[in-house]
């Protein structure tokens, strides 16, 4: 079996949720396959073209409106121990319709982030009086806040993401493609216990200036920095998210005192974030470290994304980001520098916020790993 | 390298997307990553909260929006080669008000089907004049015609498919579980020349009641029958998805005969398609079969999906759709029979209309497979 919130765990998601919604003045929220509906129901349903949808209203009982072919899916997944009411729809039917149906007089209701656009026009179309907005801005305030046992999961998948770094160096070697090596990297996530291998990225010599370059066909060499930046998602959802640069025959010569100040302005975001402290400042404490180095105009994306049953959620670790970091925020530190034509560095923990400060999940170390 | 469609059909297509567009009165398409993208420009850039964004007017020059740490990633896909005009925005830019000034007096978008909800709100938001629809309307057109190397891509895809399911008597052995036997699969699945896992059913005994069934810990007997429908992606992002049904040490005695029906209503669905007949008419043809043999009531699902840069996409084989079949359609013809506490039972091949009718490719044997 699965590992998984138990049903008490999601009875308690469901009232908040309904309870942030009446907050926000929201009469529904209206939940498609993804994130938002594991977090809520446990329902791992794949997002398939056939609306399935939570229904759940600020004030009443939630509903679950599936296609008829997939109600029994929907009733073995943890929404029949929670005894959801489980609506189906067959074929020719219009699912859309029959959500309005249940929503009579809603004046305002707020649709998942990631629902297809196809599915959120409908649900305009049959909803028209109704105001449409994206129920993150409800949902965020609970799935940011990670519990002790979802803070334990995102360890198992930390702790699992730092055993493929710790081999990286069997299969990162001169003459090979970075696509063979990220073969072998994506076989070894699944082999320490990740259920899906969610994005591979070798990034070899000047390939490395491209901060989401994935694999190529460039064969690496000596001499090369590597960023590495891999991640997964374990059987349970929870995401895993880390990167190292390693340096295959040898530190370049002119690379190293860029690379030092790289490690000095991760430390010191790690350092700065605790609670109160807002996800600007931790921003602000990796750029200035880069700035004072004259590399500041080479770090050209934000410190970090939050992390949990997505690989990027609240809180964005990025300027103008006001919100005050809390006890169990997840969140990644990675601090970057790209120098195009010529290559790059990043270093990237997963940390989570304690009332004592940041504390790391991932702990491979954070030097230049040199190879060969 | 990957295969992909070479650079002047990509070209065509773009032009004939904004066609299509001016056709529906639809002043812009605005297309974020996902199959249509990569469908206009090859480029199969992974869907994250950052907006990526193909601005596609029915008349003007295209522009990808893209945050700047993407750019060189665009760049090296053939966006670069189409001479795309490329507008990077910074982390703390508003991607949305950028949108909105590269299309002064628009009246009318319409985005990608599966665009996140929370982007497309925030273009209408940034867009209010413009009435905002789904692009699928517009796209399917020429999604759902494909070319020849499309459909060379489809046989690729079927053959890799057809080659895991001639491996499936290996795996699926008494005392083993669903979830045993589906990893074997799913190894199996990339071994074989897919990139992507993207579903594996093994739904044994009574399971095989829920047509979306996945994988349990029910361990397999002597005396299951199992339905196995299996898919994945290619490098090319063309998908594969064929279902064969299993009979562990040998075939129930009073189960016989409603597979031979099965498979008659599969045949004849088969035989019924061919140009001008309607995916309605396909429909109804497999399931006058199970009808006719009393089973009417135990087909409780379509017969089929179109199938291309998605597993599930236009057009739909299903009562009430009254689209003619063309040359260069793709779809999946697969008639169930589902017995609640019971089991089921499926037979799955993708097929392409062409000038003379049906061609199936999934070629492996459509009897009932007898193991051990």
């Amino acid at each position: 079996m699965i590992a998984g919130p138990d049903i008490a765990a999601l009875r308690a998601r469901l009232s908040a949720a309904a309870a942030a919604a009446g907050r926000a003045s929201v009469d529904a929220l209206l939940v498609s396959p993804g994130p938002d509906l594991r977090y809520l129901t446990g329902y791992d349903a794949i997002a398939l073209e056939r609306l399935t949808c939570l229904v759940l209203p600020a004030d009443g009982d939630p509903r679950v409106v599936v296609p008829r072919l997939e109600r029994p899916a929907a009733l073995a997944s943890p929404v029949g121990a929670l005894g959801l009411e489980v609506v189906a729809w067959d074929e020719t039917d219009d699912p859309y319709a029959l959500v309005a149906s249940l929503l009579p007089g809603a004046g305002s209701v707020a649709v998942d982030d990631r629902m297809w656009a196809v599915k959120a026009l409908a649900l305009q179309g049959a909803l028209p009086q109704a105001r449409q907005s994206a129920a993150g801005v409800v949902l965020r305030e609970l799935r940011m806040r990670k519990d002790a046992a979802e803070v334990e999961a995102l360890r198992r998948a930390g702790e699992a993401i730092d055993r493929v770094h710790a081999r990286v160096p069997e299969w990162l070697r001169p003459g090979r493609t970075e696509r063979e090596v990220g073969r072998d990297i994506a076989d070894a996530i699944l082999a320490e216990g990740h259920a899906t291998v969610d994005f591979v990225i070798v990034a070899s010599g000047p390939n490395g200036a491209s901060p989401h370059h994935e694999l190529s066909d460039r064969v690496v060499q000596d001499g090369d920095v590597v960023v590495v930046d891999i991640g997964g998602a374990m059987p349970d959802g929870y995401c895993s998210d880390s990167t190292r640069t390693y340096a295959v025959g040898g530190v370049p010569a002119e690379f190293g005192w860029a690379y030092d100040a790289l490690q000095a302005a991760q430390e010191a975001a790690c350092a700065a974030a605790r609670p109160g402290v807002t996800c600007a400042e931790v921003d602000a404490a990796a750029r200035r470290v880069l700035e004072d180095a004259g590399l500041g105009d080479r770090f050209v994306h934000r410190t970090g994304h939050g992390i949990g049953l997505e690989t990027h959620e609240e809180p964005y670790i990025v300027a103008g980001n006001d919100l005050p970091l809390e006890p169990g925020m997840a969140f990644s530190v990675e601090p970057g520098i790209y120098d195009e034509g010529v290559g790059g560095a990043r270093i990237e923990d997963i940390v989570v916020c304690t009332d004592d400060g940041a504390e790391r999940l991932n702990r491979r170390p954070r030097e230049l790993v040199v190879i060969g």
